[in-house]
């Protein structure tokens, strides 16, 4: 199977509800550093398994949707938490939409996504899945 | 699949016994900066795989029994190579046994793990599996 | 000049007043990496500039009462923008304080420190200055 | 399922025909560096899975061979676009190659691996595929 | 002194001349991380050293400039050896010319800078020096 | 100031003497990744600080002395508490002798180092001087 990853980062505010959060039920924030991996089990015919630099442009514009918010705010996550490993699915959805529109080239085969959102130096959250599945 | 991953570290002495170890015959050591990555796949009531919080809390006691020593004298591993693949099972199996023992949450429904001991910035060792196998 | 060096994190949300933070005028958060490096010309008779476990406790005590927040909220910054810069200072001016309630020992001798705050993993904020002229 | 992982790196030029690489078709350059993470289900009777040294000096030698190069002028890369993902495979290949010549040791019994390369602290291509298959 | 850091990179060939070079001086390649650290006495009135996303967008200039681009070709660097010392204080000097312009802000008062580039995960250069000498 | 930095590592046992260090007492190990900054005000002919590859070499020989040793057993530091920071200034003042030797070349004018030994994800120590008043 081959991969390429790509990274951005978002820069948002959420609280989370639900006791096992303790403190993290206040409003607080997170930088969250986003690395998609896209995997293909066959190269095409340039050599590759999507263009990186149309990988990164998608990437950024489902970055520019969710930074620099209060994600509390956003009717998309009502009574939701807002948790990095529930981004990470919010992320590999809207990553594959993207695939599906045709952003990142007509005729991509990507099989499956792993998205992984590193909040700090010591934790991470991700989700991996097969593309045809995600809905 | 979700997943979520918190970091920590311990710091010990070894001796290995081998002809293939070489140098790594004498006594020296190691700091094991250590990744767990807890997979299920799907997240609970609360929208998380565990709480990050309690799953460091776990992973800090597992260090705590093995850092600032000597492995060498730790009878758990008489006759044993205490590898950075085989410390890596190691704490496999003590996560296995928090888990159990409900550290992580009483309806904690991890399905697998990956553990991986990061030994320097060119090496690192880790065992992944599911959890239910682990005994 | 010899130096030791301690990272932990904290995870806020804030807002900036001015238009040329544009959108971070909004609402939103960030997780802020923290290194602090304390330096002194000499090492003390332990051989230590100061001991990395207290230097580590006495960083983790101001994140503590930074952690998980709404900084907007906090007496200590009306009217301040909380940017990375401006509480790579705030940090700076706690651990004087903490070395001069003697939380790193009693005889430390820390001549200057540097305190790195990193909001992603492409940018950073940091002061650096004497201990002595710290107010 | 164990593993043992060894980083190298290697520091090329190349120019890549094809519309979809836009700038990137001229002559330009890159750092890779490259993980090799070496997998088998059980540890041999040392309690390794590869010695992490010899796996370090395959890859050296693997690196030997491709560094410092313009690959557009290497016969085995002729009519190829070497991106990222495309030089993963070939990395591959050349570590199966070691192995099968008994370079990792007699009786190792890797499974399967997987090679990344990072062209950047922002993306990165791999391969990933049992040893058995590779050729 | 305060600072702030932003982060970037370029992907360029070059050969070096210079028995001292070995194998460098033939056509290769490199990945350089480039990192800008610019500083200053004092914040100014909103709190900043200056704009991260102006400083960032300036070096994201400078990159595109050099960026993709066989460095043997320039004319800029004619006989010169593009070492990675000597192209941090080309975006140095690249970097300095950009805050004369304003293209940081009107009134910044940056009294120095760092310029790290890190051509792998084992070696890098900088240059390190007052904004009003560069030249 | 123009700089050249270069990366190797040591996995080394010890332990220290004085009730500072706590649990530290008792025999342990590290490894320390260790970054070596050469430092002088201009380039040479060659346009470089000294050669990376040369520099590299004088590194590894460094710790090539050290490496995979219980440093309670080295007579060079008997009485002395083998501590992060204590080890920089060792490998300090070992590439001072290397550069004297001419390792690093014949010419070399380095005017400063920073030796840096990270010993864990969270933890370094750093010694920072001229190279001659080194002894």
């Amino acid at each position: 199977m081959y991969s390429v990853s790509v990274r951005d980062h978002m820069m948002i505010a959420h609280s989370f509800r639900g006791d096992v959060f303790g403190p993290a039920q206040r409003l607080h924030g997170a930088t969250y550093v986003v690395d998609v991996e896209l995997r293909r089990p066959d190269l095409d015919k340039d050599g590759i398994v999507v263009d990186i630099g149309r990988a990164a442009a998608a990437l950024r514009q489902v970055m520019a949707d969710l930074n620099l918010r209060n994600l509390d705010d956003d009717p998309a996550f009502a009574g939701r938490n807002t948790t990095t490993e529930f981004l990470a699915r919010v992320v590999f959805d809207r990553m594959v939409s993207a695939i599906r529109r045709g952003d990142l080239g007509v005729d991509t085969a990507v099989a499956s996504m792993r998205v992984t959102l590193s909040e700090s130096h010591v934790a991470s959250g991700s989700f991996d899945g097969p593309v045809g599945d995600a809905r």
